[in-house]
């Protein structure tokens, strides 16, 4: 008996599977790990993911941890786990860790970037959010500023009855312009489901003129999501790194 | 009776296409325009592209010029062709050119992408060509150098009865690291079959030391397909833009 605590750094292609989280008879990211992982070792072995992606949201470094009884060298099940998944998910790093370390409890950030196409183009449909119509991105930069800091977001999520508050820390909401996407990364200590996208969608709103940016104050003080705008599309948004305290 | 000559620039993400070319019962970027022009205009028109790409291949200025009876608004076109089409290929611009005007016989350079990924990736899994061994930049871009210029690229294409000769103008073959992304932007006046790709397998087996950059030299003498290294994957390549006297 062997057991280690596996982390993961995993990258995937949100747009085949059902989100991260097992489901019966749907294909998740969860899943296909643990059916390679039972495959490769025929073990049953439940993983732990530092955020549960929606369905079609894409993660660049969700990161996993779950235990694993063998003596195997990491580089090793590492290609293992490559050669039995399916492409559209791939292991990009492996380490062993304390046998306390939890992905999920222990991430002190995460870091999302949602990326909105001012074009529509064929190569990145898959990869962003295309928005046609004139966008007064000096608005939405004003207006994601007053997110920043210890707000209570009830507005911007989906009501969820396994939440005991709704309380998150933003540190980071910037809007860049890159030839004609234009993307917002979005670091905060934790994000309550469908955060990121209603936060896109209100932001829309705000850049097309439908509202100030004072006026997200008020969503913000309603504590109710039907003060916000419309949640954005999955494809747009990817899980781009976790944070922890060793690094 | 109002014959315009319609020039597009298309995008496509060739990875569920069978190439440009028309073919009965597969899926053809010439066949889904044709498709959808007929749909639109009741017309059976037949087009015309500046590169004739192989299954698999993307392009991001792919040309096409076609006579067409309408008095309809040029942005008209384009949103009812947008509308009617799927969304792997997108018309990015759209012109009325003189009459005379031809995709495939005016253009005087085709520029091509290759992109080499040298870390295995999710989300870029369509639009390059994973290479995981050890490759010696420096050689791949002291061969390519060998190109550029006016030369007989018979070693560099697949056997075609199509044509009259294999002589090409290579002007740009260069290579560029940014990232684990490394891409060749080849401008020449026109590509032989298969000839990007085989310049990239070719390259390969010098930059993982196989062969030394002088070699190339050899390659093109040999005036035989059997001397070069084997072609690389169509996913990797992208027809980029195709240029004209005019612009």
């Amino acid at each position: 008996m062997n057991m280690r605590n596996i982390k993961l750094i995993l990258e995937y292609d949100g747009t085949d599977f059902c989100g991260w989280q097992l489901q019966p008879s749907e294909r998740t990211v969860q899943g296909e790990l643990e059916r390679a992982l039972s495959t490769i070792f025929k073990q049953e072995i439940r993983t732990i993911a530092a955020g549960r992606t929606d369905s079609g949201v894409h993660a660049r470094g969700q990161v996993a941890n779950f235990p694993l009884d063998t003596s195997m060298p990491l580089a090793q099940i590492r290609a293992a786990l490559n050669g039995t998944l399916a492409k559209d998910m791939r292991i990009m790093d492996i380490a062993e860790v304390d046998p306390a370390f939890n992905a999920r409890f222990d991430a002190i950030k995460r870091e999302y970037c949602y990326r909105i196409a001012r074009k529509e183009k064929a190569l990145e449909r898959h990869y962003t959010w295309y928005v046609g119509y004139h966008l007064d991105v000096e608005k939405i930069r004003s207006a994601s500023t007053r997110l920043v800091g210890i707000h209570d977001f009830r507005s911007f999520c989906r009501a969820n009855a396994n939440v005991n508050h709704y309380r998150c820390t933003v540190e980071i909401a910037d809007w860049t312009e890159t030839g004609h996407i234009l993307s917002l990364r979005i670091i905060a200590n934790r994000f309550l489901h469908s955060m990121v996208r209603t936060i896109v969608g209100t932001m829309i709103e705000v850049g097309r003129g439908k509202w100030s940016p004072e006026f997200i104050q008020e969503i913000l003080d309603a504590q109710n999501r039907h003060f916000a705008g419309p949640t954005a599309p999955a494809r747009g948004l990817c899980l781009e790194r976790v944070y922890y305290n060793d690094g």
